[in-house]
């Protein structure tokens, strides 16, 4: 029950052949990542010409329209060298008319939006962008449902152009992730100030990362990027410096990750060539929702994978044999659970397309029991530390997929 | 919507008046806290006292008792000067006997869990103190349910003594809340060297504050601590730098703030002497559950509102009045705000206590409308740091109480 004090018994230093993700995606990442980032200029560009070409269209008294991807799951595919879930070439084009007149301009004026903020080097919230709308006149909208749409269909537009909604300067609500390790964060402010975060350098706090991690830059010696399910988790690797061990980067998801922690865990991931492994409780919850999120994304905002997956991420577990090996405390698995588990096994392309996953999820049912990942506590308080972590980490290539 | 340029019109920079907290809340809580900050050499005195009166008692052949504080709403007062909900000294007595010797034991197990804690310099999150407990034989919990219960029955036990959780090193499992500003965070880790974390350097990110805040020391040069409900208005403050516009220290609470950010902001009232100004949603939930909660505690977890409220905070907006002053726009109330606000203006002794506060209530109920605190963006995305705040911080006399 005494603070560590021993190094465990296998060091996680260096997880023998992960010094690197694996080389087909990351190969991938990199070449998508030169894609995504986009300058201010470039969109502006992308906004300005979009416009232009509404504008010229009227003028040649002709009905201008918008051509959309289509957000919608028949529109989506998986396919494992891509690595996440990928919004297809369907477009629905939306043109001007009597009935569409309303749309059409709030459509224009969003993007009107977005071009003053990039200018204005500001940003708004969705919140935010709704009730600018309130002097919009004839194009107000009535509800905040209404703004979200178009602004995802904006979204949609231009990440043909590989421009996200962070770039079009459209933030989350809620930014989450508490981070820390052998990472340096470089963040210019307003004043134009780079900000320098050594995320060593917390205590028992950690680094908050901000709602658009688009600006960041990067500088670290970890080896590996460690995602946590639980705040409760986190502060105990946190407290104990575990990042030093096992030198890597600690980062809480707190749950599903939001947008802001998915983009800054990828671009870890791209261009820092980190492996990610994720920790999370042994339920379907953990597996089917925070794992797959964070990995393929979802199927109803397919338009935003591209830049929020990670493909390159592994599930450290706690997974269905670690229940068996570690004899872990379980709860009975409940029926959303089994719903949630039978629902990946019949129509999740991810997990149907891993046999791997296919099996665990199979022995998961089967046993009918879930475990959550402080259940390791039963064998002391810091076995995660000194056993659990060092073993997983010393066979990174048994990590499911 | 260009970022902003000018000074507002108005400095908030030396709200008039308000350079410290208003002197018999202040007195109070500096009180207050010199109880609450028992050492470890305090805490494993009042564990071993304990212990060994019920072991000598049993030696005698006696049947030892633990006389806990009642945890019930009847228990449960709330008078102006004291300033937050506080427990009464109704004890339920828990006597050795066939029918509560595995309560009894559990009790002592996890008293003693809570020794070996200290002593070790570590700690437990309620999660992984069941989990520990699957060890105890005899004993174990079934259900996390059951020793939560007993955790918050020791909680009570030792609050008489000033002994929080936190201090028993029982940790909750979510820490939220990030904070920026001209705040210097003295922390310690378990290597025993002091990171001193300066929460003005973190660009567009912020400081997300631990678990536990007890060991933590502050250093500021602030006027005032700002206290925002959601994380997108966040943001907006902290990307804009308004911290240092109006020398303040921001919190983004994230909805109801857990424990940990309100411990960290009661210590910044205590020991700073700094005003705590809270800046919410105008509708029942912002007012009746985030404000309250905050000032005042609630009912059912009373025995730790001593350590958690800042009765000393004062809400800033937005306002009933503010929806009619700023022409803001709104949302309908829903049949469950109202019902919340009725419940807040007959129920609630905090409520009903402060004549200001009923008016307030019932004039939202009357224009039965409710305005998140982002409606403000209608004027401009930062008539928020413009306009209002400096507006509302140049008469802080006129928040509500």
């Amino acid at each position: 029950m005494a603070a560590r004090k021993k190094a465990p018994k296998k060091s996680p230093a260096a997880p023998a052949g992960k010094r690197r993700a694996p080389k087909a995606p990351a190969a991938r990442a990199a070449r998508s990542e030169k894609r995504v980032q986009a300058t201010d200029a470039e969109t502006l560009r992308h906004i300005e010409s979009t416009a232009s070409r509404v504008h010229e269209t009227i003028r040649k008294e002709r009905r201008p329209d918008l051509a959309l991807p289509v957000r919608a799951l028949r529109n989506v595919s998986y396919a494992e060298d891509v690595g996440y879930l990928e919004i297809g070439r369907q477009r629905k084009v939306r043109t001007l008319s009597v009935n569409t007149v309303k749309n059409f301009a709030q459509t224009l004026r969003m993007m009107s939006l977005s071009r003053e903020l990039v200018r204005g080097d500001d940003f708004a919230t969705k919140r935010e962008a709704y009730y600018i709308s309130k002097n919009w006149d004839e194009c107000k909208f009535d509800e905040q449902m209404e703004s979200d749409t178009v602004m995802d269909d904006i979204e949609a537009l231009f990440s043909v152009n590989a421009i996200n909604r962070e770039q079009l300067r459209f933030y989350p609500e809620e930014h989450g992730g508490s981070v820390s390790g052998p990472l340096l964060v470089m963040d210019r402010d307003n004043t134009g100030r780079i900000a320098r975060i050594d995320c060593t350098n917390f205590g028992s706090g950690a680094y908050s990362v901000p709602s658009s991690v688009e600006e960041l830059a990067f500088e670290t010696t970890a080896k590996f990027v460690l995602l946590i399910e639980t705040g409760g988790m986190f502060q105990r690797l946190q407290s104990h410096r575990f990042w030093e061990t096992a030198n890597c980067i600690l980062v809480d998801m707190g749950g599903v990750p939001t947008r802001a922690v998915r983009r800054f865990v990828r671009r870890l991931a791209d261009e820092q060539r980190l492996p990610v492994f994720v920790f999370v409780d042994c339920d379907p919850y953990g597996i089917a929702n925070i794992y797959r999120t964070l990995k393929v994304g979802s199927g109803s905002a397919a338009h935003v994978n591209k830049f929020f997956c990670v493909p390159s991420a592994r599930f450290l577990g706690v997974t269905p044999q670690d229940i068996v090996d570690y004899e872990l405390p379980t709860h009975p698995l409940k029926d959303v659970d089994v719903k949630r588990a039978k629902d990946a096994l019949k129509n999740d392309p991810f997990f149907q397309s891993q046999p791997r996953w296919r099996k665990a999820l199979e022995q998961l049912v089967h046993m009918g029991v879930r475990a959550e990942q402080q259940a390791l506590a039963m064998w002391g308080l810091n076995y995660v530390i000194d056993e659990y972590l060092p073993r997983k980490l010393a066979e990174p290539e048994k990590f499911l997929p």
